[in-house]
C-alpha cells in the first residue's frame, strides 16, 4: 500500500489531496516538523532531503509534490486528474506545479516561516515579494473555474496550499485576490478535501 | 517551429540541451537578463513571470524547465530522454527535476547571484547552505553514470546547469564532489551539449 509522509497543513497536503481525489488505497504517517522529526535517521533513510512529502511505493520512495501528483495521476487514470496524453495540456499542469514549488512556495515560506522570524522592513519586503507572486497567480494562472479550466486537476489542490496559508496570515485580500479567494473556497468545499483536512486534524480557513 | 527564449548560461540551457538532445526542430531567441529584457512588455506577454526559459509552441507557451523537458520528451519519444510509460521511473525523473528547480537552484542562486551581492558572513552562510544541497546530490541523486542510472535522461542536462555554476565559482571541490565533477565532465563531452554551448556563445568549464 502507498504510504504518504506528511505534516499537518504543510505542503504535503497537496499530495494528500491528490491521493484522496484519485481514490487511491493509501495510508498516512505524520512527521512532526516542529519537533524536527524530519531530521531523524529513520526519516532521512526515507527522504535524505529531510522534507515532506515523501510517498513510499512498492518500488521505492517518491519525493516532490509535482512528481507524486503525476505518479498518482498516472497510476489512477480513471480519476482524470491530469491530461497525460496531450503533451501541451500536461505541460500546462507541470508548469503550474513547477512554479508553485519553485517560486510561490519559497516566497511565501520566507515571509511566514523564516526561523528566526523576519521582523520590520525585512518582513515587509518578503511579504511584498510574495504578494507580487500571488498577483501573478490571480491574473495569469487561473483559467477558471479551476486552474487549468473546466476540469479540476492536480494543480488545484496544490495551489490551495498557498492560498490557505495566505488567508490564515490575513494576506489574501478579497479584492486584490478575488479569483484566488473564490478558488480556495471551491477547493475547500470538495468532499475529498474535507476528508483530508479532517484526517490531518486541521480546519478549513 | 518551436522557439526557446533563453539567456546564455542561465538555467534555460537545460531546456536548450533537451531540445538539442531530442533532435527537435527549434530556434532560439536570446533574452538579455542583465539588461532587464525579461521585464519588457514584449517578453512579459510571452511569460508574465518575467523569467527564462519559455518555449513557444504552436499551441501556446510553456514555462518551467521541468515542464518543457517533459514536453520535449513526450513529443520526441524516439530520443528516449524520459521513461514516460513507467510511472515510477517517470516519477524519479520528475523528483530530481523538481528538486533542482525548487531547492538547488534557489540555494546556489542566492549564494552567487543575489543583487546586491552578498558579502561576509551572509555570503558564507548562503554558500554553506548551497553546498549542503550539492552534498545531497553527490550522495543520493546520482545513480551513475547518469542521474537515473545507465541511460542519459532529461535530468542530466538540468543538473549540469548547477554543477557548471559551482565549478565556475570554484565551489565544486573535486574530492567532496567527485561524482558531480565526473558527471559534469561527461555531460559537457556530449556532442549535443557542445553544440548548445557554442550556440549560446559560452564555453565548457
Amino acid at each position: 500500500m502507498l504510504k504518504l509522509y506528511y505534516s499537518p497543513g504543510a505542503c504535503a497536503i497537496a499530495s494528500h489531496i491528490g491521493l484522496e481525489e484519485a481514490g487511491a488505497d493509501y495510508e498516512i504517517e505524520k512527521i512532526d516538523l516542529r519537533a524536527g522529526q524530519q531530521r531523524t535517521p529513520e526519516y532521512l533513510a526515507i527522504n535524505p532531503a529531510g522534507v515532506t512529502p515523501a510517498l513510499q511505493t512498492s518500488e521505492g520512495v517518491i519525493t516532490q509534490n509535482a512528481a507524486i501528483l503525476t505518479y498518482v495521476a498516472q497510476t489512477h487514470p480513471q480519476a482524470g486528474l491530469a491530461n497525460l496524453n496531450d503533451p501541451f495540456q500536461f505541460a500546462r499542469l507541470q508548469a503550474v506545479n513547477g512554479w508553485l514549488a519553485s517560486s510561490l512556495h519559497p516566497a511565501i515560506g520566507k515571509a511566514l516561516f523564516s526561523r528566526p522570524a523576519l521582523e520590520g522592513e525585512a518582513k515587509d519586503d518578503a511579504v511584498k515579494v510574495a504578494l507580487e507572486k500571488y498577483d501573478l497567480a490571480e491574473n495569469h494562472m487561473l483559467a477558471g473555474p479551476w486552474v487549468l479550466g473546466e476540469d479540476y486537476s492536480m494543480a488545484d489542490g496544490y495551489l490551495m496550499v498557498f492560498t490557505r496559508w495566505a488567508r490564515q496570515a490575513a494576506l489574501l485580500d478579497t479584492t486584490r485576490f478575488a479569483k484566488l479567494n473564490d478558488h480556495l473556497d471551491r477547493v475547500q468545499a470538495r468532499p475529498a478535501v474535507q476528508r483530508v483536512l479532517a484526517a490531518e486534524g486541521i480546519q478549513a480557513v
